[in-house]
């Protein structure tokens, strides 16, 4: 197959537009939700998501805890769809994130937030969804049909919708702005995809790594290693670098592969402290970085664009790695669209 | 090394007189300190901890969300520690979990709570530490000095601790009597080592693994993942199944190694319809259970004693999980109490 044929090479190719039409069209409904959030003077945030969207999840936490000063909960579906012993959610915001908005254990939890006269949104790829259905407010990704079952483009849609959120709720004009300049930064980012694909050769015969992140490159940690399963089988485990120095350090032995995502920003001189630790232990590092002292400090680099803030990283940093896991698929000869034992929309109880 | 004469050994095999001592010491305290949570009405409980305690907090998450309808967020430490963002608490319960109660980034969450005013405890094996000084009440596990690197009787204390306050917390006596029967059951399931010690010599070259679980299991898979990470080096990555559907399936293939912790309770119907799924794609399946049905459908089997309420099943279902990573060290001839690379406070920012 002719990768550049497949969904997932034109889907991966698709972002810049799809950031910038959501951006446009969902500004205002966005802006209206944050506007209702202020008047209600929600307490805390309650997400409720699976996959790739509980990634998405995950940066919510960092940016609306960072931007917003709300506390964020990931919720615990089981509670609501099997143990029936739902929690209070009080005056919580609850949000359910979907590309599908039909996983039966994410539309219950939305179900029972409403039931409890909680106030209620959805991100969703499909407005007339059952997870839409059960909300006040419908953030709509406007993505377009997304054909392969690995998520790309809605995984960075979802980002956006969030980070357009965050800034809606400060009302900071620079946050707008910074957000504005992001599908032009994918679109540079796209270009990489050659290079990728000759580092991606190296790795033909890897059977497990590590991805490592924290803070808000904790979801894109997380998301890395999940295109890595899907796509190539190869068994990447994500970690924040702090939980992974209690215990998991263990594993790193000479020439252990080790993905280190390192954007410029707050958290970087501790990420790069955290990486000589790999390298006392000989791991073998990848950085994803746009400094060029952490991207030395690796075997190999996967390079990101300069200029971006730290709390928008995760929408560039994302996509270089798609590219390196759609790559390593090909090296591997997988098909790229069908992951083995995979069904594009999974409903879990 | 003898195995036995092992700290690992030792305080595995300690747990039984630590979890009766804590019981019995700590309940006029976690008595106290319930009311006083009642009394300030909380509104929801945010937990902090690392490593081992963050599974812990896993558990606690499900436990006081099902038994007590509070919602439970895990708090993310490096917005306290190193961005310097922290999120408003509002009228919450800050409860941070650590065996030494030194690391920085968890007493960093503890201090801004107590900053904010919101009611905080510490549950730490050291009650004169950092993280206790931080706190209004502090929960002492009385666990005896932990030598060994991974910790065993202080995770299952820290859970005897949790268990303890919810039951507190609803005043249900049923809740109070199973948990005081606990203390048999672990010695029960001690006599298993040697069996288990047969079981792990199959596992000689396994090189990774998935363990899986969900709701109050949830917990048990990871620090079941965890402690064959410090102590076998086995590339061991948790999964609630419901997530392990929206992607990581994708991983299985013939003899791919698979734990499905599976006791008992409202879940387990769920949770052998999905080994079902694992069955068909040829996955090499061990069943943690008492159910003899759940039992049948592995490869293998880890035992699990009948009649524990699925609410109190992490507290047992992780003992021969730990006798398990106990004798497959043995198996691979590593040095159980010195886990490469670890030691045993990890203090991290």
């Amino acid at each position: 197959m002719v990768l550049e044929q497949s969904h997932l090479y034109r889907e991966i190719h698709e972002q810049p537009a799809v950031l910038r039409s959501l951006i446009e069209r969902e500004r205002p409904g966005i802006k209206r939700f944050a506007s209702a959030i202020r008047a209600r003077g929600v307490d805390y945030i309650v997400i409720a998501a699976r996959g790739t969207s509980d990634n998405a999840g995950r940066y919510a936490q960092y940016l609306f805890g960072a931007m917003n000063e709300y506390m964020v909960a990931l919720a615990t579906p089981s509670l609501y769809s099997i143990y029936r012993k739902p929690p209070r959610f009080g005056n919580a915001l609850v949000i359910g994130i979907s590309q599908s908005g039909k996983s039966p254990d994410i539309v219950s939890v939305l179900a029972e937030a409403r039931r409890q006269g909680a106030m209620t949104a959805a991100i969703t790829n499909f407005p007339d969804s059952d997870l839409a259905r059960q909300a006040e407010h419908v953030i709509t990704l406007n993505a377009g049909e997304e054909k392969s079952i690995a998520a790309t483009k809605t995984y960075t849609a979802s980002l956006a919708a969030i980070a357009l959120l965050s800034a809606e709720l400060t009302g900071d004009e620079e946050m707008r702005q910074a957000l504005g300049a992001i599908p032009e930064k994918v679109e540079g980012l796209l270009a990489l995809s050659p290079q990728i694909g000759v580092l991606a050769e190296r790795y033909r015969y890897m059977r497990d790594c590590v991805v490592l992140g924290r803070g808000f490159s904790y979801a894109t940690a997380f998301e890395f290693a999940l295109k890595m399963k899907e796509l190539t089988y190869t068994i990447a485990e994500p970690y924040s670098s702090a939980d992974f120095m209690h215990g998991p350090l263990a594993l790193i032995e000479h020439g252990f592969p080790a993905f280190v995502v390192a954007p410029s920003g707050v958290l970087l001189p501790e990420m790069m402290q955290f990486v000589q630790t790999l390298r006392q232990r000989e791991a073998e590092i990848v950085m994803i970085s746009d400094d060029a002292d952490a991207q030395a400090l690796g075997r190999a680099a996967i390079p990101l664009p300069a200029g971006v803030p730290e709390w928008l990283s995760p929408l560039t940093a994302i996509v270089p790695c798609q590219l390196f896991a759609m790559h390593l698929a090909a090296v591997r000869d997988f098909d790229p669209d069908h992951p083995r034992g995979l069904r594009k929309v999974t409903e879990t109880k």
